[in-house]
């Protein structure tokens, strides 16, 4: 092609633990494709995501702006209109930003409309799809309940599933999300006692193979101009229920004892008690569930891997291999168990580390391939860097985050960040009802640096652990006056990182260093006394007889 | 009218002080029209602006919100596309939003060209002029130099000049704001040498009337609906200069002494010693400039007492001044050479306070007329004031901040503020590059409470005041460590505010309130084991044969 730049593959899986791989060091689960494309680039081991829920993680992935700069800070909170997406910044660039799976962006209908923005242009459609162009979107959530449907829209993959012969109404949860029972009933995946059970699916009619078929179809299409295809897998998310051969792959034997101990328990953090003691929490401190749910989510992770090493081959096969940077990470973890925790929302590592690797094709990263880059990294740290693949300069005064590629090619900026932040909004969760905390005032705010991290939380004592001497973040030290020095550095950091400029996203440093000195030359002109206070030439036009031309 | 709500006539002066007035205690200047309307109503003592300079103050007025959270901290600088306005909240309650003067809007001409917005249609154009419906847009800074004109948009004023007659290219300096020297030429408002001489036009066509003019030209036009009328004058903002007979009103003996000290020049904060020693700081230390702008100022202010007693004659003689609320106010002071210092920008009460009365012909307000409430009130509270004068509830989610209606019918709230907020982007002035901080440091931040001011400036040291043994804010006790508590005080409340989730404007806090507890209505079942854990209402789409419609 006549444009050099490299295509983009941004490849993202939704609640992938950032040690259930094997290049990070899980002892059972082996992912040859993930370490392959390991192999061809960078591992990040500090990689931190915004929030550790899907949604806010996401706009923030796509945004590239911290949640408390963007403000989706939950799930089905609408991005608002007027956010600047990635697509946003790769089309000004000159390339095309497409979508290939989930997003869990919530339309801001009421921004629309107050904007006049219809969904049926092409403006309106990239504001109301996040700023992608879409060859699919199907966020994987195909919740059915007594209100209806979770997710309200079009059903591409239960419309591929109807097509493939497969009855119903929502063959996403009765085939692919569910087993048989003995009675040929079904075993929802719902129902995580039915996790080690085969969905009652193809294998290659699964979610997982579904969406690479798609991804390889978009990429065999014809293309005008290079491209970034987000490629964004539901898997290995719950339903924790996977197809043959995968449901049989791993067992109980399989299942790394849970990271926690019974210090937790003692006098814990009151939200940190409160998700404890929810029923997610409760469900995942008995050992029946973590025997059943993590083969399966185990068995999940196996047919990613199996289905990147497809994607792998295929662009290999087609020649692209070295004109595709790939970039693989997921939008938050999943605690299974750990810290008498289930899903997301905190901070531990398990919950706000995602994995990370970079595969740059050019030849200025192959000095750092295979290598493992220890830097603090954050999410919005993607778009800045798809940004400067594009050939575009990060217009830092809009993305937060800093471009990967230096890191990628081997050079540590001197002023690579010191702390990373991560936040949670638990406003619209039961746990803030039981606290009694209103919802603007339900935050959670996290910074961490190499050793330490330090959890705020509004109206309530702060955590903090030392990632040092107390890896597995055991011993809360929020309350400890011998850190208290170390929680004042790091709330001084939280302060000042929340005090940003976050919004003067109309003029760039450079334009605002540009009006430092140009005062005057166009007629404005603040204290003067009289002719010696000034240049003549800019006072010309007040002088003379008035009403001269 | 069948619509029983009152229409609102929003006043707005500019660089208007807070004790240039009678009814806040000049002891020279007599403002019986200002101060009549402090008798019909309530007058503010603590009224805060969000942001000392023009600009983004006005879009901190107009959006409901702080300066860190609409992002357009200085003049020319966009107010940036999706922000939701004061008229988007009116027209969404069925009130009209007129503009009649000033605002210091900068179009976001890139955001709107991202969203296909057009400046010729309804909605483009009131994205384009900060949600108003203009009856006549002119922010009277007709400043042209070698490079042209500040102000690139149409010019009214001057056209109207012209048309009565005036002549050249720029009536609005030649005439309006210059006057005549000796030998027939112009002697330019611009030099304050000459603001003791009368403008070179009639008292009639000078600015201030004109406006009056345009706006009773509103009032008295066809009305479908109520509106709020923002009239916004330029004056008693520079170019210091006044028709006859204002311009002979006041002379040097009605000029108060300096409000200043020779302790405050002695190691003063680097970010004020910029300011004092910058052009206009030097200027306004020589008392031969304050003995002739003062006087000028004066005039200008008593011009607009005159022209406020003949609104309030037309609106009682059309029988609208019990159908009319009426707020006066400015965006911000003037030093006139206190503190060393000119111009505003800075904390001092001088720049940052500002005048603020709220007349409501409600008979709710019969008892506080003429009364003065000494709350602490910011100029985001007049958004909400007058969205909930328009009879809508007040989206808090999006306008930061709170109706004064309680306040002017004699409830305060038992949770009303402790403290402001006001903030100063000094990125695009000289004094940044002087002090060699970066576009996105250089910020100051004002949190004040009934007693202390405290200034936090990134990179330097704070500055304290107390306000209450030291009203004239003379000692600064950023660095006395007998006030390090208060100053720690301050600061935390700096933080918590900086921390709030100003961004979070797509979900009301009722809206997240009620997702507390929905869990399982749209079939997202997580944390469940087996049948025990639920009840059978959720499931019933999940249970069953396969594929079962």
């Amino acid at each position: 092609m006549a444009d050099r730049r490299k295509n983009i593959l941004f490849i993202m899986y939704d609640q992938l633990r950032f040690d259930y791989l094997g290049c990070t060091g899980h002892p059972h689960l082996k992912t040859p494709h993930f370490d392959r494309l390991a192999a061809m680039g960078v591992r990040f081991s500090r990689a931190y995501v915004q929030s550790p829920i899907c949604g806010a993680s996401r706009m923030s992935f796509y945004t590239g702006r911290y949640v408390h700069s963007h403000g989706a800070s939950w799930n089905g909170f609408p991005l608002k209109v007027g956010e600047i997406t990635l697509g946003d910044h790769l089309r000004k660039a000159g390339m095309d930003a497409v979508l290939v799976g989930k997003t869990h962006m919530r339309v801001d209908a009421d921004g629309m409309e107050r904007l006049g923005l219809a969904r049926d242009t092409i403006i309106g459609a990239r504001v109301a799809e996040c700023g992608f162009d879409l060859w699919e979107r199907d966020d994987g959530l195909w919740g059915k309940g007594p209100d209806g449907y979770y997710d309200r829209g079009p059903q591409p993959y239960n419309d591929y599933l109807k097509a493939k012969g497969y009855p119903g109404d929502n063959p996403w949860h009765d085939f692919a999300n569910a087993a048989l029972d003995e009675n040929g009933d079904m075993a929802s995946g719902w129902f995580m006692k039915n996790a080690d059970r085969p969905a009652n699916i193809a294998e290659e009619d699964s979610e997982t193979p579904y969406m690479t078929r798609r991804a390889e179809e978009f990429i065999a299409s014809r293309h005008e101009r290079p491209w970034l295809c987000h490629l964004s897998y539901i898997k290995p998310h719950w339903p924790y229920i996977v197809p043959a051969p995968y449901h049989a792959m791993y067992g109980p034997a399989d299942v790394q004892p849970a990271i926690r101990c019974e210090g937790e328990r003692q006098d814990p953090h009151p939200v940190y008690r409160a998700f404890m003691d929810n029923e997610i929490g409760r469900a995942f401190q008995r050992e029946v569930v973590r025997q059943k749910v993590i083969p399966a989510y185990m068995g999940l992770i196996k047919q990613c891997d199996d289905q990147l090493g497809r994607l792998l081959a295929f662009l290999e096969e087609r020649g692209e291999l070295a004109d595709t940077m790939i970039v693989v990470t997921s939008d938050h973890g999943d605690y299974l168990g750990d810290h008498w925790l289930g899903e997301k929302d905190l901070f531990h590592e398990q919950s706000v580390k995602v994995p990370l690797i970079v595969y740059d094709p050019s030849p200025e990263a192959d000095a750092t391939r295979g290598t493992v880059c220890d830097q603090l990294v954050e999410s919005i740290d993607l778009a800045a860097t798809f940004i400067e693949a594009a050939g575009a300069a990060v217009p830092d005064h809009i993305v937060e985050g800093r471009s990967l590629l230096p890191l990628v090619r081997g050079e540590t900026p001197e002023d690579w960040r010191d702390f990373v932040v991560s936040e949670y909004d638990y406003g619209p969760t039961p746990m803030a009802a039981e606290l009694g905390v209103a919802p603007d005032r339900a935050r959670l705010f996290m910074v961490a640096d190499r050793r330490w991290k330090y959890v705020h939380a509004e109206g309530f004592r702060p955590m903090l652990f030392d990632l040092e001497t107390d890896p597995d973040e055991f011993r809360d030290l929020g309350g400890d006056p011998e850190h208290a020095d170390i929680a004042a550095l790091m709330a001084a950091r939280l302060a000042a990182w929340a005090r940003r400029p976050s919004q003067r996203t109309t003029r760039s440093d450079a334009e605002i260093e540009a009006m430092r000195h140009g005062g005057g030359r166009t007629g404005i002109l603040i204290g003067i006394y009289d002719d010696a206070d000034i240049d003549p030439e800019l006072t010309q036009a007040y002088r003379g007889r008035p009403g001269r031309d």
